[in-house]
């Protein structure tokens, strides 16, 4: 029997001011892919915009994938000089710092379109193994300003997972930042087996640290009797409470901070519908144990965590969030977020100064 | 040599107060699934609606598939407490009866959305090996209203196939009392073979038997001469004439009863583009010659009636129907049922009385 | 690592004008498919609209793809009668030369319909191992007037490839005249691995020789040294440079004329984004010679010129064309296109006459 499809509409909250960043934040560092994936070009759209990443000579450039002459994706381009990329239709021929056409190659040497025209270029950077890029307006911001600072650590591991997902990159924040999801969907991930997770909370709030903001409560309760329905969850001995710090900060970083490990998340809007999702698990390791932390990473964390526990959350994400919403009690982590989204959102005036 | 597309257009007569009913009549009950299709969950989408099916216990229910809190699909949720269903993404715990959110498991045994809010549920009823539902307004009417009586035969013996077609219901339910199709498209159907269908008839005309419309004639005509073209259809000696009996009658439920068995047709809107097609064969027996009668069903009615015969009226419901239409004598037949679905459709009012 | 596929937009130039050809010019004689890939019947969609193909006894027919009635697809309909055509559905039996109902069969011979209404019906001629129909207004003109007079001459011989293409017809036509994209996309083709292909010219203009416009220059340069690059292109000294020539006419028939052969390319609008491309390579030749010529077309043109080559064209037209466009000093081609098609469009009224 023919099961029928989740009808998917438009994602949307009860905060007007909140759904009018549904395109993403433009004036950001985002991580766009691991510096290793990068040689010779690679095409990829970032907050709607078809931008080409291109590695020249050991550099990073990034450009509009669209020719000016006639709209030709750049990607077909080829490389006739150093530091130069040519449209393959005519032969427009662009320098990959400025964007500055150098060459009409097919109207010979004083073709005078040179020097009059310029393709647009993106800032990017190659740093902590993966390539970033910032499309908003003005001079951007020191890429410090947009990473967490644990990355900044020279003894840092990071292990990183990249993914493309369905639904609208707000809705994958609020679900990372959620304080009841964790109490709920993720008790029945292979990951948390071992972990008594609390049935609910009481004295919840969220707290300001610095960029971050992060969940707090005065007290966890791990079972409870409900009333009409009976006693719930049920107790597994061999399950022990685990202490973590949930946190959340602009442009959209998550971040749980475990005893063994650091999980960051980036959510990168690709457009409206469709988010890039950069996992990165962290510890301070150096040598031998760097290398036993990246087994351990690749043995376990890859696929419990990076992959199953996160595919819970991926679902909600996409499917979630059409028609209204009510919200209840644990979403004062979710309101949190929105309120901090709406009031700090970086703004081109203030990025261009 | 690749073969052109057939283009599909939006379906529509020229009849503006039946076009308004091409989303579905809402008030009255409908086949929704055999019966023992339903163990656990199953989602459907009937009158344009997302409608999660449940068997808890043995009872069937239907809610709407799209938790009060997030937007979550109900189908991933899990049963915590009999009679309930928990949505995966938050706990949030619904009766299943009445639809009264009874606990939102996250938010601890006095969390304060219980008890005021509840998620849709629809009125269902398991009979004649179906799941039926009314997704109308107010106090749906008795199911008997709206099956046919002969289902409520005890000796009836019920052969059941369910598909999901292309195409608008209404055009559906029309194809199946329209009366010249049967005598051009079905004549080359092997389910006819032996069948003298006639090439046309006189004094066609549509009359009333309680619910049911139906269609009578004066005379039937074999073959004919037509100017300018020739004697038309060659009769075969071994095709023979079979009386039957066409009906059609209100939510669009058709009829033919032959000698030897009754078959009915429901079809149920999925959206405005799509129906279930619930075909049933029947007739009185019991015991052995009950028996018998599944296996000749099996042997033959399922695939030359139900499959290969019904699929032409399938390829005609979806592909016919876009762009203006020229009804012509026969079409009374057509004409008939669009003003008893007009004038008779059940609304709201009446419904809730 | 998934690649952000290309965003098409919607295709548009900066003359108004021009953009509104994009369905297609309807006024003109076009080629649809081989001869002998017509047996039976074939649906095709032509300047957006839906046209069924017959060949019956030998001749070709060509009318509209729905029938009157009910708007059935008649791809479905039966040949119950020479020179006729009856609808699946209900039987509605059309003269294939004129249109006209000439039956309704399960209506009786004397069916009130009959005489009344005539199906659309198109002109068509079967000619040069082509069919080809003209579906615009009025009275067609002559098929000679729209076809290149190379293929009068009795001696010419043949080789033709048929392909549905993506991309609007118009950017085809353009990219077949464009002067600059010879000598950048096109350099880098196995099919020129032993043309000196020029790196620019000068002096270049359009000049006008009966219906065709064709594309001049005072000079070619093979090899320039460009300010601040470097010298290009490379030059092989197992090159050679070949003088070609290439014209374009209404409406959008391209011709390159080489010294061995001369190529055809017929652009005919399937609908706004969507194009069949004809293509044909020509010569004079008679008896063992006209063999050879096929067999040097299949072994060799077919896959490098009609397959390869005209793939790399084929990228272009999808691709580019997408957003504003800087014209600059080789697109005189372009342009000269652009007005001769824009002035010279046979209207409604001058096809009548």
């Amino acid at each position: 029997m023919r099961k029928a499809p989740i009808i998917r509409e438009k994602q949307v909250t009860q905060w007007p001011e909140y759904d009018q960043l549904e395109d993403g934040l433009a004036n950001y560092w985002y991580p766009a892919m691991r510096g290793r994936k990068l040689r010779g070009k690679v095409p990829m759209q970032i907050l709607g915009e078809s931008v080409l990443f291109v590695r020249d000579g050991g550099e990073v450039f990034a450009l509009a994938d669209r020719c000016l002459h006639r709209g030709t994706p750049m990607r077909f381009a080829r490389r006739d000089f150093p530091g130069t990329l040519s449209c393959i239709y005519h032969g427009w021929c662009y320098d990959l710092k400025t964007g500055n056409l150098v060459a009409a190659l097919t109207d010979g040497p004083d073709c005078p379109m040179v020097g009059k025209v310029s393709i647009k270029t993106y800032p990017v950077e190659e740093r902590f193994g993966l390539i970033w890029i910032y499309m908003g307006e003005g001079t951007p911001p020191l890429l410090e300003e947009d990473v967490p600072e644990e990355f900044l650590d020279p003894r840092i591991v990071l292990c990183i997972r990249i993914s493309e997902q369905d639904g609208n990159w707000r809705f994958a924040v609020e679900n990372h930042f959620d304080d009841a999801h964790a109490q709920y969907l993720h008790r029945f991930s292979l990951y948390a087996t071992f972990s008594r997770v609390p049935a609910y909370k009481r004295g919840s709030r969220v707290v300001r640290d610095g960029k971050w903001l992060e969940r707090e409560q005065d007290s966890l309760h791990f079972a409870a009797d409900y009333p009409g329905l009976g006693r719930w969850p049920k107790l597994r001995f061999w399950q022990k409470s685990y202490g973590i710090k949930v946190r959340v900060r602009m442009p959209g970083i998550g971040m749980v901070a475990r005893k063994a490990h650091t999980a960051f998340k980036f959510h990168v809007p690709v457009n409206t519908d469709r988010f890039l999702f950069v996992q990165v698990i962290t510890r301070q390791a150096t040598g031998v144990r760097a290398w036993l932390f990246r087994l351990e990473y690749w043995l376990i964390h890859r696929w419990l965590y990076h992959v199953l526990f996160n595919n819970d959350d991926v679902l909600m994400t996409k499917y979630s969030h059409s028609g209204p919403e009510n919200l209840f009690g644990p979403d004062i982590s979710v309101t949190g977020w929105r309120k901090m989204c709406i009031e700090e959102v970086r703004t081109g005036q203030v990025a261009a100064e």
